[in-house]
């Protein structure tokens, strides 16, 4: 079974749900540039939102790179991660009309860990698959920004119910390192 | 004429269907986590529907590694199932924004109902296409839940207009039985 | 020059102008069966749009599989045709929001007969890139249709001047001819 | 690592920009003729938008002809160029909404330069990877349209403080010079 339609169908998804969210950015009723300004929260968090959804594209790819087969088990876990990610403008959208409001903050983290998790599972399923002597599980056996990402997303839930600017710093802090491409990854394939 | 372009434009039309249902998922006024409570409903009919279009997705997936050909008959059983999968996002909306009413439920299970009607149709015409000793043939001989399926839909259809969470479980039981990839596709393909 | 891409984005649009369509069917308010009358005028234009754009799709899908290049023509000639196509999300909402007056009727019509020339021309175009003796040039030398459809959107937006029925019944006569897969195509690839 | 999800997932989302952008073309509320003018802004903002989104589609399809191989920092040059290009939809909407006014005309033009920036930045991380004497390097070793287009949008944002026809003046002429297909690169490939 070949991994050529689960990277199709994932790219779809994520090049539309990357770009539903400016759906969101509503233009704004007055014609001068200062009726922009309620427009930047939303624009800040769409700015966050996409550089994390380009990530998970990024990654995604990586991953399948490395990768020879794919089989049921894959396919959910692929669309379970699909989920949480498409849940990411939701949670933009309200983060942006209450920009420093706890809730919205809140769930906005929440989603990132769950997103997350889900990533994991998906790096699972496809080692069950591959077995642990494959290029996949050579490259991805440190894997320490998969194990700090979600305790700093914890942090960042806690912190929006003492003062949000600090969850919003741990959200841009995780985006920030994951930023850099899976050097691993490229690494592992003899890229550079 | 080959098969690729179908497979390419049914996860575009797939991946667009499952993605903008997340649009019906406004961001709350308030910005409390109570606030949230009345996007659960709606949510609730997401993560279903999700679930619903990812089994079609799945399946589609699976038919199309058994069959070699497409010709324009197929094209257009696939763009029919494609437009009974497209009214998914509407029923949803609705019956989010009346959770336990009757008529919803009912259009829900009728928008079910017909695209399973439409799944078995396009199987029927890639059947006459392919032979009955193909392997697409071999794989859906049994075809158990193809039958099953549309029965519970039916039930939950009636149930409504009596109790309408017998026929939210009837839809749930539907999705659960589905939900484990097909199995005899894989076994076909020696997948396992 | 490979047209791979070319056939790519083209699904890419037509998918998402085939599914956003559907976000013109607004959930009732209220919730019962009744409260899905205001909604029938729209889903009746939407099923024509979708059987319209669908044999676009296909017809596109047939043709590309005739010719062997592109050019930079031919990108522009077909993102013509796209424009176009992507205009029919709008007058299917304006005419479903007035299902019997003049206007909406007229530019509909004038939609379909403006998406039909864009065709015309992407066909000259590939024409000219095939040279006269191409499989191309050999399926289309009859074209009956496409000199028969113009005439018939004029009478139909012509008629919406006097009596909406007739129009409509026009461009329902059209789709009904076109629905029929392009069998000079077929017979020129051999296929039956 | 091969280029050919990146050209899909580019595909993908220059596809739903340029498609959800008719969504802003709301379907009026009367069903006259005349009910059409206050759309008519917007539609002529959409065929420009249209068009230059069409153009980086076209230009990013000939650039990816050209080069062989993709890496980390290709990814997200081009993430950042769909980024600027996911802003499109947002200002046309905003100028649409106030055909004559200042400051959307700065927005608009703000954006086609930053895209600009964008594209060029794009072009010179494929330089890297690909070296000095590669194809693309030579295909675009010329680049007027790439240094004069940015200085004619600082003209159309200036002018928009002016006379606001002055800077749509300017944005529908750089439209009009890149429509041509990029020769250099189609006599690179020696196509014609």
């Amino acid at each position: 079974m070949d991994k050529g339609r689960v990277e199709a169908f994932s790219d779809g998804v994520i090049a539309v749900i990357i770009t539903i969210m400016v759906l969101e950015l509503r233009a704004p009723v007055g014609d001068h540039l200062h009726d922009l300004r309620p427009v930047l929260p939303t624009f800040a968090g769409y700015v966050l939102s996409f550089v994390y959804v380009g990530i998970y594209w990024s990654n995604h790819h990586h991953m399948l790179h490395l990768v020879r087969h794919v089989n049921g088990r894959v396919l959910w876990a692929n669309l379970h991660l699909l989920f949480w990610l498409s849940m990411v403008p939701f949670v933009t959208a309200w983060m942006g009309e209450h920009p420093l409001a706890t809730a919205p903050a809140a769930l906005y983290g929440f989603v990132l860990l769950v997103t997350a998790l889900a990533w994991v599972l998906l790096q699972w399923t496809f080692l069950r698959l591959e077995g642990p002597d494959s290029p996949l599980a050579k490259a991805i056996s440190r894997g320490l920004k998969e194990k700090i990402s979600p305790v700093v997303y914890l942090v960042g839930i806690a912190a929006s119910f003492v003062w949000v600017p600090i969850s919003l710093a741990c959200y841009v802090g995780v985006a920030a390192v994951w930023f850099i491409p899976d050097r691993r990854v490229e690494r592992q394939l003899g890229m550079r």
